[in-house]
């Protein structure tokens, strides 16, 4: 794989950036991560919409245009012959001084790492996941601003592994009021009598690019959807449970195990799975109609 | 300088890492900043035991003693001629697969750089600082453990930059009970009517090595010393107040303003600044003690 690093493709055993990035000493910095079908990005504006959030909200000038952007990740796809496959944009605010000071890092270091896919595992889609309901708390909204998709992931990896250790795939995190935040690295949506909830951004998460779909896809197709504050039982309780990220796209849950309240679990039927089979079904035809593929 | 980094000392502009480090990626490593005087690393114990309980905490199994540790940073400092300086001591959980299982990351990074100190900018600790309260709290402790010394700093660097847009140079962030947590690098210490108060770890802080350096001397010289709850109130009602970090040893606050209040400003006068004053003379003779010299 050849790796895009401040404007040269490097083969990615060379694919190396200075121990003074602040990326690398402090999680400075901030990331997309981006699915392409049939050679072309997927919602690409809508990542660079949130990436510039990001960029802004953490004083990182790049000095680079989104047509700059958009051309970088396409020779990065051009550059790896990818096809399908995912990008990795990532942004630090390169190398500074010694100490939190931000001033004197005036040039950020921009890197594309880029995947292959031939297959997505799609029995992991079929049968629906396991997921838990994890002891670690989303960070709080006003030590950092959740709306930035920051390199901050060590509460996230936290949670994962506490879902790795339980066999499960996915961990939902609460927010500090113990209300319903997001998973590791997705939202959440739950089905309740016919009604899709998903937390709203006050909750304190990330504004997904396919949350947003989701969204969208059920107002066009007449499905009522509520964004609002989701409490921990409302989601044990709800009829479906499905989760959404850039890559996954729409998965749905079998299962959840409390690990906030002695591991209990509960099952859900692959049957009350109506909602997000249609909405997935849905989704598969956006991108086909965009892109003219679906790898998912 | 020569920056060592797993097993070999290289020069600083060749001192790299993989793109597909997790500290690049996802801030997941943790780290030490140590003080060196004559030629002695200060308080090196205390501060490889904070080390092997983040590292404990995140799961990032090193295969490295404390001997092993000990000898590298005694070679970073000989390998750059350094008598009296500071070492910067990064593990991170190395490369691993796309996502965030920490299951196939089985070679973490090690990484020292040095920096040599000539001279401390003395005029900073003589009139006291002034600091600031910020809006941006900590991060939750059920979110990121507080005694794991993380790389994960967004929180930190956004409460430094408020600070520095009004030419303070520290920020005293709170929890998100309101309550008085800790600087973005440093402790926090105030001291009403001859007792000395410091947030007590339930706070959600970390357990700074220069912190318990003062806890012990306050009890050594019979200072009254509370380990407590700090509302914000309180600390503008100091009568004194200071914070210790281990490069910058004990420094005390001239002014503080209320980033969370309408930027209202507060005097802390000189000659408020008795006991920090006293307890700085102890500080010093203290490392003068184990080391033979001070530079702060």
């Amino acid at each position: 794989m050849k790796v895009y690093i401040n404007g040269k493709f490097v083969d990615e055993n060379d694919a190396t950036i200075s121990v003074f990035d602040r990326g690398f000493m402090y999680g400075d910095g901030v990331f997309e991560t981006l699915a392409v079908y049939n050679s072309t990005i997927f919602r690409l504006t809508e990542h660079l919409i949130r990436l510039k959030n990001s960029l802004s909200l953490l004083y990182i000038d790049i000095n680079c245009s989104d047509l700059e952007l958009q051309d970088i990740l396409y020779q990065a796809l051009n550059n790896n012959n990818i096809t399908n496959g995912i990008l990795r944009l990532s942004i630090t605010r390169g190398v500074g001084l010694r100490g939190l000071d931000i001033a004197n890092c005036l040039n950020p270091t921009i890197v594309v790492i880029s995947y292959n896919i031939k297959e997505f595992p799609v029995e992991v889609r079929k049968n629906g996941v396991p997921v838990i309901i994890s002891s670690v708390v989303k960070n709080h909204k006003r030590s950092v601003d959740p709306t930035i998709k920051s390199n901050n992931f060590i509460s996230n990896i936290m949670a994962f592994k506490e879902a790795s250790n339980l066999n499960a795939v996915e961990a939902i995190q609460l927010n500090s009021d113990f209300h319903v935040a997001e998973g590791t690295t997705s939202n959440i949506f739950l089905v309740k009598n016919g009604v899709v909830l998903t937390p709203d951004l006050s909750t304190g998460i990330l504004s997904g690019v396919t949350r947003q779909i989701v969204i969208d896809l059920c107002k066009a197709i007449k499905l009522p959807i509520k964004e609002t504050t989701i409490k921990k039982h409302e989601i044990i309780e709800a009829d479906e449970i499905f989760y959404t990220n850039s890559i996954a796209g729409i998965i749905h849950v079998k299962s959840i195990q409390d690990c906030t309240d002695n591991n209990k679990t509960y099952q859900f039927m692959s049957e009350q799975k109506n909602i997000s089979g249609i909405l997935y079904e849905n989704y598969k035809e956006l991108i086909k109609l965009e892109t003219g593929n679906y790898w998912g």
